[in-house]
């Protein structure tokens, strides 16, 4: 029996504990796509208690309290703090075999000190080491604990970019913090507040916008500005992923509905969509941009809970319609434009691993390495069985050796340990492969395919240069 | 090298071999979903051979003698029993792997005392040997011997629960055997046969039905009668789930069509059945019942030998074409309406899982554990691998220690090793978590896992109060 | 450790190396489906470089180059053969838990003699070995090598068999090899060269095809012509499953429309398409075939590329919209038309697998074993994941027992070894199920059920006769 979490977690053969210990584990971090608020990396952010840091805007755990019969208080109300860190520790012993109960561990441990597990009965604790133990971090602080070399945040095409310019400028600031490029207000025609957005777009880019091509032309403008700030990608999240054949006319309709605050038909949305997205890969190709494209998530679902808390407060689901039989004939659209980018490729619905993982395989070529590949695992699908999934089919029909491989998602300083939880996996799958005999334990070879999964291949695609 | 099927069948793991046989094996049984028919219970059948329990009406079994090229006769035709039994023994040594090969092991060895394969060899003498066990069972003591504290059987809104009320007034009876509401065949308007039904529930209900809202009334008295007679939970089989925006003309539409013996187009038959379904789940909530969805399967093939067989003779399917995507919309409808009541999803096919995991998770909440969940792999998932991809996936985006677990959804009194078998793959599951390091090794708080999960949620969930 | 690929590659277990190395390893092969071209059989062609017979003609090792960088002059260009085997060298050790590095590494053991991996280092050494034992061998003697007893080419309906019909003729070859019929030029009625082809097919049949009842007639001359060399199986192709409800008139539509060169509609194409495959499997039932259905491929995805270098170079994918909801429908047209025949059905998207197995279930029957069934693990599935997720797939919910197994389906003389691959992944799990306990160590009825997998089953179904 092994122990819990101790330091061969998942790590079960001698290969895999040589290669997360004397490999994996001391390569530096590049967390290439994150909701982090750069303001908090340019003040330096501290933090007063777990609850805030936990609980305060992690919808993940939200969705578990809720699961456990928590009172909505608890949840996102505005219950005491510590009694939220009570429910928390409640419901977390029967989140058997789920990631939160994995990543929350790995945060006590890593972060503070705290070895035990989290019970009901020790959470007023360990609820006070938290904070005695908080009150020493901050915001860079951690970012340097985990050795993080560089980060991309995700930013809307309107940002002024300020707190980039504030941490650019910054001399005591070794770490590079850089925008992403996501322009999904400006895509998502048929969602609410897309006109309003638009006229601030307009405002932005100081130009009027009366037209399909007028929105390409202002995003175009806003990814130079982006690019004098050093950007290296872009991020398009879709609720499913769509292609329409080329119908300016169609889009253009869609594009005036939607102005008059009118929602357009579908096939005019999608035709809209379809020629923003292939002019954004396009223009991203001419900046050597890595365009990353999230899509097949199902939003808001819970319509009385949305009409209370809002977006992103934990009521999105898995698509099972997610449209990936329209990525092939969207990436030809951007090849047959020729403005095919680097694209990473996640799709919300695991059923779609092999397909996109074979669709990748149409779309390489150019002298680039790995040109189009499939994310790691995403949201519902970022757990040990959803990256195993995920893993093993790159390897089965794409080429897992050129993997740019993990980035947290994520709105917390704390997250940095799930790049450990997606290293530890990888070792773990790859220690299988070599201890049965499916791979020569060549370890000079194995060791290169490690630093390059955790941070060479990011490194070269994305072409931080750090 | 494990023996065959040995008390440490599926446990390889000391955790698994102690959470079993220290926990789980002990535990009742509350089978809150199967097909007995009341009347044998109320009459404490006896059966007369084994080919009649194991063979008579179970379409798992003939589907799998119709692969071996076993000719119809000796299958669902008039051949003798012993030459059926022969039939089946013959093919069931190419069953490697096929969760058949287990239960009909299990059911061997809990009930006749047969530890040896059944094979042709043996088919005589384990034949005999099954007939003479079986003289001394009845119903009862079938259900007896298994722990079973409570049951609930599948019935028609129109029936009088007559069998109920024997079983509830025999005083020798101590199981609780509760009817549930089943209302198919007043929802699937396209199906065959509706015109007929609904005429005849007006009877029952005794009032007139002349449009999609009488129809609802009449199922809601229905429901008070149910209810009146201990029934907790309903259960709805669809064919796809769907959903339609509320549509009162639209419904009436489709239901004059049917009954004037016409097939109402599909949109018209969704509006109807979104309709139905969502007054339903408005009254079970009322009466804080739970609420089964089974959706996904593809019936009646065949059309030749449904044309001879008839229904349920094995020549179902899983449904590619689910309708996953409307779980979320016909969940929110219930929500919006202030009508959600608990709610256990099934989906034939296994690519829904994480789509329903996850939606799932967006209607919890109102003070209740696991409000919406996924239930135990259904049907053609009802196997080692199709339950732990479904414990897995719960695990990984709900709550598994909140988890209702299994069921039987049998005809047959022989059925209750599945829980058996349920048991030992959530025993081998969790202890691999354990000895892994992933879980603590809390004894304590196992055994509240396992004890939950094999009994009290479902006690609690349902309000079975044994 | 087990050491790289040695003797017991995939055999964890006492159990998996027995039923490898004492029952399944000299069972002869017969290779059901495959793309050679029987005129290099006919002449028992020779090979004059590794790189000709490696990576001369296989687009699973060209989409894999591409992943990797190399540029289009080393792949399908006119590179130095040599320069292409360094290259190929250079991304192999990249493609780790990728099939093509066994593959690979397997045909270097079992034709070359080459035991080290191949790496960068040591590939002009390999390459000079390879050449060297390359001019031993010609087609016969490796498919004599390998025990192939019989093999089935893939033959459009207008090829004369003259090549089969040399091979026949020849005394000094002992290998049945047999023509299998491969209609998809005449069904695919929505592809470039339609019209062209049903010329080409008239003069051969030697009457005007102007109906769609022309097309059936002339390919019903020509599976008599086929059956007339031996012919005993057919495969038709199809971007998608399709179904249509019997519409003459919408199918003779779509035949003119597509004679006058223009594309039909959606709805007529699937009228014809179903028509004629229906007809075509009634055929082949009166004949006694077997049925090949491959379908759910998405071809030349990337449309620049195909200009450049036009179909089967490596841009074909997985389609997500496979259309398995229409599988059971056309095998029911099948079954309603008195002409089903044995199928053998294929998806390219594994989350067909449940699906596609419960549906074969319903279509057994006539006294045949396994008469409609899933194929093995197909293109992106061929690899030991998919490969296991079929055969557990099969196991669950259809009869492992009568399962047909494996085939190449391979332009190549090398790939006999991934009949080895798959034995071994065979041994491997039914190792697993025995040594767990879960089926009986009965050593007789395991080497059964290899053997029967291996070769005797595929013998019986298609009538071989060897």
């Amino acid at each position: 029996m092994e122990k819990f979490m101790d330091q061969n977690f998942l790590l079960p053969t001698l290969t895999a504990k040589w290669l997360y210990h004397e490999v994996a584990e001391e390569m530096p971090i590049i967390d290439y796509h994150c909701h982090i608020n750069p303001q908090e990396i340019a003040e330096d952010r501290k933090f007063s208690n777990i609850s805030e840091v936990w609980l305060g805007g992690d919808h993940y755990k939200w969705r578990q309290m809720r699961f456990g019969g928590i009172p909505e208080e608890l949840i996102t109300g505005d219950g005491d703090p510590r009694e939220k860190f009570r429910a928390f520790a409640a419901v977390l012993p029967r989140l058997i075999g789920n990631p939160m109960y994995h990543w929350s561990h790995l945060e006590l441990k890593r972060v503070f000190g705290i070895e035990e597990p989290l019970t009901p009965e020790n959470a007023d604790e360990v609820y006070e080491k938290c904070n005695e133990a908080l009150a020493q971090y901050s915001a860079r602080e951690l970012m340097r604990k985990f050795h993080v070399k560089a980060a991309c945040t995700t930013d809307d095409p309107c940002d002024s970019l300020v707190w980039h310019e504030k941490i650019a400028a910054d001399p005591t600031m070794e770490i590079k913090v850089l925008p992403a490029f996501r322009p999904d207000k400006a895509v998502n025609i048929e969602k609410e507040g897309f006109a309003d957005y638009i006229c601030r777009l307009s405002g932005v880019a100081g130009k009027e916008i009366c037209s399909t091509e007028d929105v390409i032309a202002a995003l175009c403008q806003r990814v130079d500005y982006f690019a004098s700030h050093g950007c290296l990608c872009a991020d398009h999240g879709l609720d499913y992923c769509m292609y329409a054949e080329p119908d300016k006319a169609a889009a253009d309709k869609a594009f005036q509905k939607a102005m008059e605050g009118n929602r357009p038909a579908r096939d005019e949305a999608d035709a809209y969509k379809t020629m923003v997205t292939v002019a954004c890969a396009k223009k991203y190709a001419e900046k050597n941009w890595v365009m990353q494209i999230h899509f097949g998530c199902l939003r808001d679902n819970n319509k009385p809970q949305f009409a209370k808390l809002g977006p992103d407060t934990g009521y999105d689901a898995v698509n099972p319609q997610s449209g990936a039989e329209h990525v092939a004939p969207l990436l030809n659209a951007f090849a047959e434009n020729q403005g095919l980018p680097k694209v990473i490729l996640y799709s919300l619905n695991p059923c779609d691993n092999t397909a996109l993982v074979s669709i990748a395989g149409c779309f390489q070529g150019g002298g680039m390495v790995g040109r189009v590949q499939q994310g790691s695992g995403w949201w519902f699908n970022d757990n040990r069985t959803g990256m195993r999934a995920q893993l093993t089919e790159l390897a089965n029909n794409g080429m897992l050796g050129c993997f740019v491989g993990m980035l947290t998602d994520s709105r917390s300083f704390l997250s940095y340990t799930r790049h450990e939880y997606f290293r530890r996996i990888l070792c773990e799958l790859i220690g299988e492969w070599v201890e049965s005999g499916q791979y020569p334990n060549d370890k000079k070879q194995l060791a290169k395919l490690v630093e390059d999964i955790c941070f060479h291949n990011t490194n070269e695609f994305f072409g931080f240069g750090v």
